[in-house]
């Protein structure tokens, strides 16, 4: 399976969510992310114009929303459910961090349908909906102030469980038009000629300093461009 | 140098910030992540009555911010910058994901100061702005819908500097009263017995089924309670 169908899987709960503006954020993150469904468990208001508006881009996902009278009607045809909460909680329930639930999350959703379970903004999740679930997950923060925003906790776990399924690899810097080994000794060279010329390097041991160029330039890896960039400059400073 | 004398060490900038909504989100974002500076370069409205609503409990984040009128300024003293960007660019400069991102960061902040570096809402940041900087980073999202909110931008990134700084280990499950070995083992031969007497069980071949037991039992790690519990259930079914 895809990590693409895998995210079409994982569905965001909120449950008995207070502010509008908070849904329609929630929506923005999870569409981000690559994630579409949505599930609300009593909003206090639904739609609402502010959740369109904090929605920007994303209210395609509100639209397709479910609302629920209950967290258990949410949940229907789940395999695993993950509860979020702020705190570490006493629940005979394995609490994991937030990409350990993205990473089950999205391992879950390539056998079936997956629930991460999201509370009211004051009072996060009660025990009798907590243990609905299978896991709980934690986002890890300052212990002075692990306040997150509704929708920003969303966008953390959506972020992980995209992470885990789909993110692509980083990009390391490639120059299109790499100087070749060559191009690079010979601007060294130049430089070396040059800088023995002002009086700068000691011909006899010039290697510390070329050294040192040999490893800032392969560090840099240049480009044909910026080797005849250079060649111009040190032609210019050695007039 | 501890986990959270690095995150002291790493300012959020902010360039251009058209709505304070966002500044104030911002700031809550990087409280809960145990950041505590905020730089703003020429912000459209601020201080602002919508900023202070959104940071929740985060205004001293905001108190305590910065305002510059040049990005440089707000650069001034630090050793590494990474420029967050929405989309792969043609840059000179090596492309990191948020967490390669977050690592460098904790990792230089243990030697200095760091800059994480964010662009207006609608146009991100300017190649002269991204230039002042030695790494650019992007969040990897969906191609369709790749337009994080800015503070939820700064969440993640935040996020992944607290991760790589300071994350506390994610717990296993611990039963506070675990149930022994032979608590366990009693139960087994106690819920044997009964299955046999109810002609469940193969009492000349019983090994399948307590074999399944014992894993499932091990897998929950019972604890004395609810080893009771069991007993209660088994004695109460027995009947």
């Amino acid at each position: 399976m895809s990590g693409e169908a895998a995210l079409s899987r994982v569905r965001i709960v909120l449950v008995g969510t207070n502010h509008p503006g908070n849904i329609g954020a929630a929506a923005r993150a999870i569409k981000t992310m690559g994630l579409s469904r949505l599930s609300l468990v009593s909003p206090r208001r639904f739609p609402d114009v502010e959740a369109d508006a904090r929605a920007s881009g994303a209210t395609d996902v509100l639209a397709a929303a479910g609302v629920h009278g209950s967290l258990g009607e949410a949940l229907a045809g789940t395999r695993l459910a993950i509860a979020v909460t702020a705190r570490p909680r006493d629940l005979a329930l394995p609490m994991l961090d937030a990409a350990q639930a993205g990473e089950l999350a999205a391992t879950e959703a390539s056998l079936g349908e997956v629930a991460l379970v999201f509370g009211n903004e004051t009072f996060g999740l009660s025990n009798d909906e907590i243990v609905l679930c299978h896991r709980y997950a934690r986002i890890d923060a300052n212990p002075e102030y692990s306040s997150l925003n509704l929708a920003a906790a969303v966008q953390v776990l959506a972020y992980e469980v995209r992470k885990a399924a789909i993110a692509a690899p980083p990009r390391e810097y490639q120059p299109l038009d790499a100087g070749t080994h060559e191009d690079v000794e010979m601007l060294i060279a130049r430089l070396e000629r040059a800088l023995v010329a002002k009086g700068h390097l000691d011909p006899s041991d010039p290697k510390r300093l070329t050294e040192r160029l040999r490893t800032l330039f392969g560090r840099a890896r240049l480009s044909r461009t910026e080797v005849d960039l250079l060649h111009g400059v040190i032609g210019a400073l050695e007039k």
